[in-house]
């Protein structure tokens, strides 16, 4: 016998599927829907249902779109020299809310995992030297993670190009801003050191 | 121009609103389930709609149910002379699942909380004096939280009950079982030295 309705059950279920949502969340997230299902149920529900079939990458940089090319591929205020070579559509956000660069973006959809089964064929890079030659792009940032897959990936990337007539840089590893050397890993530490800049 | 398409934002906005989801966590988990709408975001989604119009209330108890009476309230194989009074759905779970109680339950839906305009008129109090009498319940479980509004709740539905024939208990205070009693709160360790049992 279950003590919990099967329509409410099942949220749990759902909810639980979630990455960092354990057993116990998902009861407390669904109770907290109960409360108001009108509003804070359908909002979500519809949000979610809508995503299907309404989802477009750019056929350019394989960023999330909502036309064939993405807001930043199609403005006439980049500067199309520069590519960004990122992981993910976040990613992208996270880059271009720093307003610090105003260049394209490549979207990767990943990074190279082996142990997942993601080789450099599932990645969007077989196209990169056609975008290159065809834009006429002069410089490519590695802005992969700074983890052992994104570093591979930068890796992977850099020798993929190396015919190519771009210069090709990483993003700054170091010291986070605001952080304190103390606690700094020794990894982190050792590439700010060996990474310092003239002052 | 937002750098994300509208059903992504929305989503974001969306999950925001769940608590102990911020912006951040709420981008993760909308590009967890962007990674494969079908599955996740679909199953989410019907889960959440499918709850408005299919969650019914036990007329008895308060409980959720799928029917007019919950399926404790129509069990026979309860107590039924024993009633406990939660302050929640999720709370009679959790007794129920502790194997140590098998009496019958009457769920509040929340607690006396003046600071958010709820009083007794709010809760599921009024019906519990009817409920005994029809009923022929001889003791009554006071299961409301450990805490400040659940002990107001507790202390007001004791009062309310004065005139009732009924005994009435409270959920025992003390030490949680695995604790450390070095860590244990003041309160806590005071509740478990005033109520100590003969051993």
């Amino acid at each position: 016998m279950s003590l919990l309705p099967a329509v409410v059950q099942d949220l749990i279920d759902q909810f639980a599927k979630l990455p960092g949502v354990g057993p116990r969340s998902a009861e407390r997230l669904t109770f907290f829907v109960l409360r108001d299902p009108g509003s804070v149920a359908n909002g979500l529900g519809n949000a979610l249902l809508a995503l299907e079939g309404s989802l477009v990458y750019c056929e350019q940089c394989h960023n999330l779109a909502e036309e064939p090319l993405c807001s930043i591929c199609s403005s006439d205020k980049r500067d199309r020299t520069l590519l960004a070579i990122v992981e993910e559509p976040l990613d992208v956000v996270a880059i271009d809310n720093t307003g610090h660069y105003r260049g394209l973006y490549h979207v990767l959809g990943g990074a190279i995992t082996p142990l997942d089964g993601i080789g450099p064929d599932k990645l969007n890079i077989k196209d990169l030297t056609a975008r290159i030659e065809k834009e006429g792009i002069k410089e490519i940032i590695l802005a992969t993670n700074p983890s052992t897959e994104g570093e591979a990936t930068a890796m992977y990337i850099k020798r993929f190009l190396a015919e190519s007539p771009v210069e090709v840089s990483r993003l700054a590893r170091g010291l986070p801003v605001g952080g304190d050397l103390e606690y700094a890993d020794q990894v982190t530490l050792g590439r700010a050191l060996t990474g310092r800049q003239a002052f």
